[in-house]
């Protein structure tokens, strides 16, 4: 096992009819920049339930905060926390809000003119404390100090990450999914299931209590994405995916495990090009790099087959293929395209992906950093 | 899945060769109790690693920690920190000593002059901050806000637990473990096993994600435990046994289940009249629990069966006692005997205990609460 750091301060408030509880969880005197991102978080009354229970506290509403949140959307919430002296901010929506609001909290209180400075490495001393009320289950942002925003006008999409951005609280009520469009939870499975298999498909480190927690939600997942599908009104099955999306990405699946998050460097710039769901891109282009990668991820994906699809055998090349199937009939099963063609996309697509990751220097990708641009530009071409 | 509340900030640095890192986590103004049980953590050279990683800063040394750490033995540390005008504590140990820095770090700030008072409820507002140099894994009281305490001159154990005792941090080295006597490591591994099935072997409340982890964690022990026995100084094995450790009692296998702890309620009163250590009480009790509470259990004792043990068949009840039968073969397995006549008790042991039980208040013990002292006394009678 690889030697590791694990800290995580985020508090947890699970369970139904739990949003009564932000008025204990936010400070008495806070003054509250609440942010979400369409018109159903306001519709189906979240927004009204949540400034309820905020009280007496002084209030200002931020909406609008887009899929894939833009960072000139984000500069304007900025601008709305210093026109009105707000000190603490409330997310209401899933992992676009909560990564908005975590970029929000460090670029009100970061010097620079420039905050685009922040995703570019620049590092930030302080960030306004921030809670989430969480509606959509995928990303794991509510248990995390991470962020992805997108800069469209420049056609990026870029990360950061500070401890001073981990969310103070966040409540995770399961019924407040059960009005996610059948879209959005699938999506919301399949990113969950990538975020696991970036950090446990890579090579054999024999942190065995990690690799049983990784493979533990590769099979709850497994469970929950069919059930929802058929009945999107469980909330047994919605409680399942909601914790287990968040532990998907809290940190404890990296603990003694090498990462690899080529699939996400590559994915990102499909959302940023062609504006398509983050979880599908993933979905488009892990078969390609575990197809690319089959030797130096075989004992892992083996390990899988066996683990969490209950295959059985002796030839470890043919179980990882194996993987790579059923993974890829897993998707399918849930409504997910797979490839380019999927969404109309071809080989132009591939030559501006590459372009785009020349571009921001991802030129050395996953676990051994042996993913170059020629090799991005195979696993694309592959996924075509 | 019952709702539920998660936060947990202690930092966790896991790996060999980072007690130097003690001089970044401890703060540099820092006047330190290093507080320590018997003479291997000086003889081994832990303590000597710890105070030259010190540096600079005051310290004051406090060895003899008993196991079951006592009352008035912690109330001389607390003492010392008034005499020295320490601000910080270091646990240098296993369990006990961990228990103990806790109680010290609430007691030496407590205002009342009856310090015990803290383990009969009395409400703590502040606690001295301490870190942890971890040596024993076991009890995982390094990542959890709890302790139990005995007061030998008046046979009690009795536990407390406050957000304020968490560890600011935990260092986690599995080498450190390495010299630890074969009885110690068995303990261990029981300890653990027995925190994850106080938390699983209840009712089935569908909390689909904390099952996958609780039982991926036995099949952890149930595999390290004998490679342990055949190979004490296999340090990949020391690695899984001390990350599940912690994991078996860091608040994560608590989440939307049902907990039982009647097991160590029994058990405590074992070690306050008799001294048998911690796991072993524990191993005596466990199965006389289950086989009591076997209709209720039923469940997910035959779930246990098949997701840990890997057994097969449509006969619930058969599956619930075959996890009995294969748990008390596993602790045999380890050296650890499970009835009172491996440990020269007899019926006078059951009276003595039960007599204890009823003096604690302990007479509604399970997620049941229906383990009165007439059950106790059938429980304790069924493990002669």
């Amino acid at each position: 096992m690889l030697n590791f750091e694990f800290y995580n301060p985020t508090r947890i408030i699970f369970g139904e009819n739990t949003i009564a509880r932000l008025d204990e969880l936010v400070p008495a005197q806070a003054k509250v920049l609440v942010v979400y991102g369409g018109n159903s978080a306001k519709a189906f009354g979240t927004i009204g339930e949540v400034t309820k229970a905020l009280g007496q506290r002084k209030y200002v509403e931020f909406g609008g905060v887009e899929a894939n949140p833009d960072y000139l959307t984000l500069l304007k919430a900025v601008d709305a926390i210093k026109e009105h002296e707000l000190d603490y901010i409330l997310a209401v929506g899933g992992g676009s809000v909560i990564d908005g609001v975590k970029f929000i909290a460090a670029a009100s209180q970061f010097a620079g003119e420039d905050k685009w400075a922040i995703l570019e490495g620049a590092p930030i001393s302080q960030a306004l404390p921030f809670g989430v009320v969480l509606t959509i289950p995928a990303t794991g942002s509510e248990m995390n100090s991470g962020a992805v925003i997108s800069y469209r006008e420049r056609g990026l999409k870029r990360s950061f990450a500070s401890p001073l951005v981990f969310p103070k609280f966040s409540i995770l009520d399961p019924s407040k999914t059960l009005t996610l469009p059948e879209r959005q939870t699938m999506n919301g499975v399949v990113d969950s299931f990538v975020h696991i298999v970036e950090q446990y498909a890579t090579k054999q480190t024999g942190a065995a209590v990690t690799d049983e927690f990784a493979e533990g939600l590769l099979r709850v997942l497994l469970q929950v994405g069919p059930e929802l599908k058929a009945n999107p009104n469980s909330v047994q099955a919605r409680s399942d995916l909601m914790w287990a999306a968040t532990n998907a990405l809290n940190g404890l699946l990296r603990l003694g495990e090498v990462g690899d998050w080529s699939v996400h460097a590559i994915g990102h710039q499909l959302t940023a090009l062609y504006g398509i769901d983050h979880a599908r891109t993933l979905a488009i282009v892990l078969p390609g790099v575990w197809q690319y990668k089959l030797e130096a991820k075989q004992a892992k994906l083996a390990q899988m087959a066996r683990k969490v699809f209950g295959l059985e055998g002796d030839d470890e090349r043919e179980l990882a293929l194996a993987t790579i199937a059923k993974t890829e009939e897993f998707f399918h099963s849930l409504g997910v395209g797979t490839r380019l063609s999927d969404y109309d996309l071809d080989v132009q697509a591939v030559v501006a992906v590459v372009a785009n990751l020349e571009k921001i220097g991802a030129t050395a990708l996953g676990e051994d950093k042996d993913i170059d641009l020629v090799a991005s530009t195979k696993i694309l071409t592959s996924r075509l």
